[in-house]
């Protein structure tokens, strides 16, 4: 199979299932090389029908499969860890869904190890960059047609939370989205962070503190504000708008297709971040396979995973003190520059 | 009471009742002296309240009741022309509800009457030219900044119709406030006329075309297309885009309140005209009052009253013979000029 | 002149001259009786061609002029306390501009000695309860369909600043609306407020902290944000939106009318507060005057006025400290219902 | 190279090289296998880069190279008679671009041609079809909530249109995407046509009857009506709206991001149908290889480009005649169902 991209995928749950649809039926010049997921039969039925694959319940054994060129890993955050090691020892270019690492101190251990080989391998699964609305937002802030950025007010609204979620994955899993995004839109790292909340929602789960206003402050001096809503009911909805000097822009009100009927003139709101991102996930994955295929490595680094990590707990404990926490960062290594993808 | 206009109101349906109490509880400067309807009871009705006001079941009555200085035409159509003639003979400014006169045979002999007044005495009725929307869109269309227009597409919906609706009645009654706008917008007279029909709507009254698409030519070189649906259930829209040599522009998709629940983000849909151009009726009583108190006559004149008879009569005739049929008008008096209000 | 109802307009400045405009030739069943204005030029200049009316130096002497009914308080507010303790002791009803009174000290003694009246003689001029989409939007949450409502996000933006403008200026003047609106929309109390400011737009004068972005919590458990920004440039933007247990409603995205030219689609955005919230200074004083003609006081009352304060000194408070800081408000005199108008 | 689809492309211009970039780097599954151009350095300059592939002058010395198993037909019109002539003989599968025969006499041969292999081999490149907001629209139109249609109004704008544009190609190269999607929306064939145009913007090149509006008639008993005006000179936009029974549904809107600045709230309008569609090329090229591969053709069929072709050449009859003239179709062979892709 010549020069396409051998990659092997670490988990075949939902969000693995669909990157391996995706390198098998929508982008260029990949392949499937291996699977590897403990549960064995689910990692068969996500490779059924891919010609010349290889099935695993361990991870390493996928790394080792003949074949392999490339890592994605898609397997749950506590895995991440081992599997970026495992990927660093063999110098394998790797796709590591988000969270890189679910604790600050973990990140900042993946950090040292990249920043060890002296070269980046890896490439952080934070899609908002690669979404058409996000990158004209970004080019429009880059040229400077409208000055300094003051502010960035984001909502993030889920229709209901899955099983098991927290008040505190309202910050790590959620907003950390927006941590990336006002990252790269700005340019800027976050400093502080404070956390309000209305009384719950009595749509969410019970002791669930659902929704929650988290406020970020900037090195660059400027504001970003995030309405985080997992359980409203009635649609998902990512908006954002910056305020600068000299105007505004805002994404996410697209309305698709205008139906008026009944009194009420109005768009169906998309239910689902798979729907909504959906040509994101194309483009990041194709981007990803295309840069790696040229031996280069673009897109989010392992320093803006470290950097969501960091700021997220400090959003956490935001959330409990009920105060304004900052946030403090390791040094960044000098491997890492400021540029996105 | 001094120097408030005193109005003698012929007319206390639906439309007339709702001028009395524009009269004497919106706008300034005015009250009602006078109310005629043959219907008695319902003149009373519309007068409860009032100070000072006489109730009538004669027109010519009210006209010559106490303190009244001027007249405002609410009867139904078949009386206007009589009413008219009567205000003339005695001088009185009128403000004629639309249609002026039915049919452009007795339209010509109100443009004649008038004409050898030698003044203008008579206001029309159409009130989109009051309309904050149409009043904008006129603004951006004079100042040239577009350049000359090109086509005019028109869409003009009701919930449902009245009873005893007929087919024509689309054309000289509804068709009638877009005859008279693009008439305003573009400074042009409608030339020539061609309707089209899709199979009627199954959810008008069996036997009336529903909807219908008329297609007006002028005589500066412009398109003007109009859809016209009087039974289309879901709100009452108005919408108007102007296509011109360097933009277009548009209106009538105010949102108003945008609500998102239950999967949809949308606007309520207003279901009937009074709501949506209520500031338009109130703007254009008060300049009729303002005008008027101040010895001047302005707004649509009978000239525009009288095309846009002979436009709706041509239309009529093309709805019924399916061909395109020029529209024939009577030499413009040279009392009345091509401004609008 | 029966029936008018003769008012005594206290500031002929910007204000003052456009609601005597507003008294005299748009609203209906009023005339304006006495204009006065310390600078007497400018109190004749607005005062001229209007019939009966007398122009005063002085307040008092307004209030006592032949045909005096009731007072309209549109001179600067640290004039307010006195007129309106003026118009206590003759027992006239007036509508007061907005702020009541600069300092809740003074708004204090206003609040106790309307209530040693013992009626209501006076109605705040917040307007926006009279604007159209703010009362949908407050009819909207309170038909319950939508559920509690929990949060509500605000952007308040000004083309600039007058000459004077301070940095607490952004809160106690601007913001003031906001917390007005939001009391109004939740039904509810402001219990504390936090203040954050991004570093200030190049655009705003030397040394004002422009824009700042200030977080209410409520006694119902919901939060209020505000953007204010005062020097943005490009347009007068007020938008809304209330996001509850069950949608979310949004106004002030209207567009009017819709222009695409030379690669861009869009629609104007208003310079002026003027422009923007016009129909809804007519409707406030138009229900002022009917409510008063029929012997009755609707709208805000003395105590929204003294709750606007305290917030706003609240408010004012955290801008400085960079703390949160708690609303303390005096116990509620039984004269004062939570009913909006 | 095993299982990835070798396709020859034929004609290495604007389109041609486009596709051969989409092939060669966008969709899963398909590798270019041979390119042919009259213009031998084009077709070079269009393969660089591309591993396997070879270079011809001559379209059928590139259906006879190695590893060909599809061809795609981007050619200039006049070659896709013989083009499409050469695929069957030898039993390819094609793509070809529209339109499919420019003359409807030449399409009918092709018709017959494919009807006479008895299955079909050919989808034709109307790729509207491949739109998300026209996918939407159709799939709302089908599931019967808005009920039965009766009317199409469509917009379709370019920029400038190329040099040596006539006024029948307004027809028959732009209004030819209109006349396939409103076939393709409706389920219907269209009846009838009548072309009105005013007088020419003077941003048309001297002699171009542009802009025009054009009026279908159905076999179903709707209406379809189309702006088209190919030197606008704002940008490029395609809107359509369905007005149904019982509500309307509209597209093309879409405001990506919605920048205020400078009086100004608005959105970029895209200057080129590449940009608007290039996810629906992307997607059809994606379809077009994945249905290949499985040995099935779906999408948009000979019929249609046949029908498309017989009803422009109406069309360009009525633009001459100024009559409404009939639309005359051979009969629909067995082979072709209505069904879309």
């Amino acid at each position: 199979m010549g020069d396409l991209l051998g990659v092997a995928v670490l988990g075949a749950g939902h969000m693995g299932a669909d990157h391996i649809r995706r390198l098998d039926r929508v982008v260029s010049g990949a392949r499937v090389a291996a699977v590897a997921d403990p549960d064995a039969a689910r990692a068969k039925e996500a490779a059924t029908g891919i010609e010349g694959v290889t099935v695993h319940t361990e991870a390493e054994a996928a790394l080792d499969a003949p074949g392999v060129e490339a890592v994605l890993i898609a397997s749950p955050g506590p895995a991440h860890q081992e599997a970026l090691l495992a990927a660093f020892a063999r110098g394998l270019p790797v796709l590591c869904e988000k969270p890189m690492v679910p604790d600050s101190a973990g990140a900042l251990r993946i950090l040292e190890a990249e920043a060890r080989l002296g070269r980046r391998l890896t490439q952080i699964g934070f899609m908002r960059r690669y979404d058409a609305g996000y990158r004209r937002l970004k080019a429009l802030l880059d040229d400077g047609r409208l000055g300094r950025p003051l502010m960035l007010h984001c909502v993030h609204r889920n229709v209901s939370s899955p099983p098991g979620f927290t008040s505190a994955m309202l910050i790590d899993s959620s907003v950390s989205h927006e941590i990336d995004a006002a990252r790269w839109l700005l340019g800027q790292e976050l400093t502080a962070v404070t956390v309000r909340r209305p009384r719950p929602s009595s749509g969410a789960p019970q002791g669930l503190l659902d929704p929650q206003f988290v406020l970020f402050e900037t090195d660059g001096g400027a504001l970003v504000d995030v309405e985080i809503f997992v359980n409203c009911g009635f649609g998902y909805q990512v908006r954002c708008e910056a305020v600068c000097k000299a105007g505004s822009a805002r994404i996410g009100d697209d309305q698709g297709v205008l139906v008026t009927t009944g009194g009420a003139a109005g768009a169906d709101v998309p239910q689902d971040y798979l729907v909504r991102f959906a040509d994101a996930y194309d483009r990041e994955i194709q981007s990803w396979v295309d840069a790696t295929r040229r031996g280069l490595v673009t897109g989010p680094t392992v320093w803006d995973g470290y950097a969501a990590s960091a700021v997220a707990e400090a959003g956490i404990r935001a959330l409990e003190s009920d105060t304004c926490v900052p946030v403090e960062l390791a040094p960044r290594p000098g491997l890492y520059s400021p540029a996105g993808p």
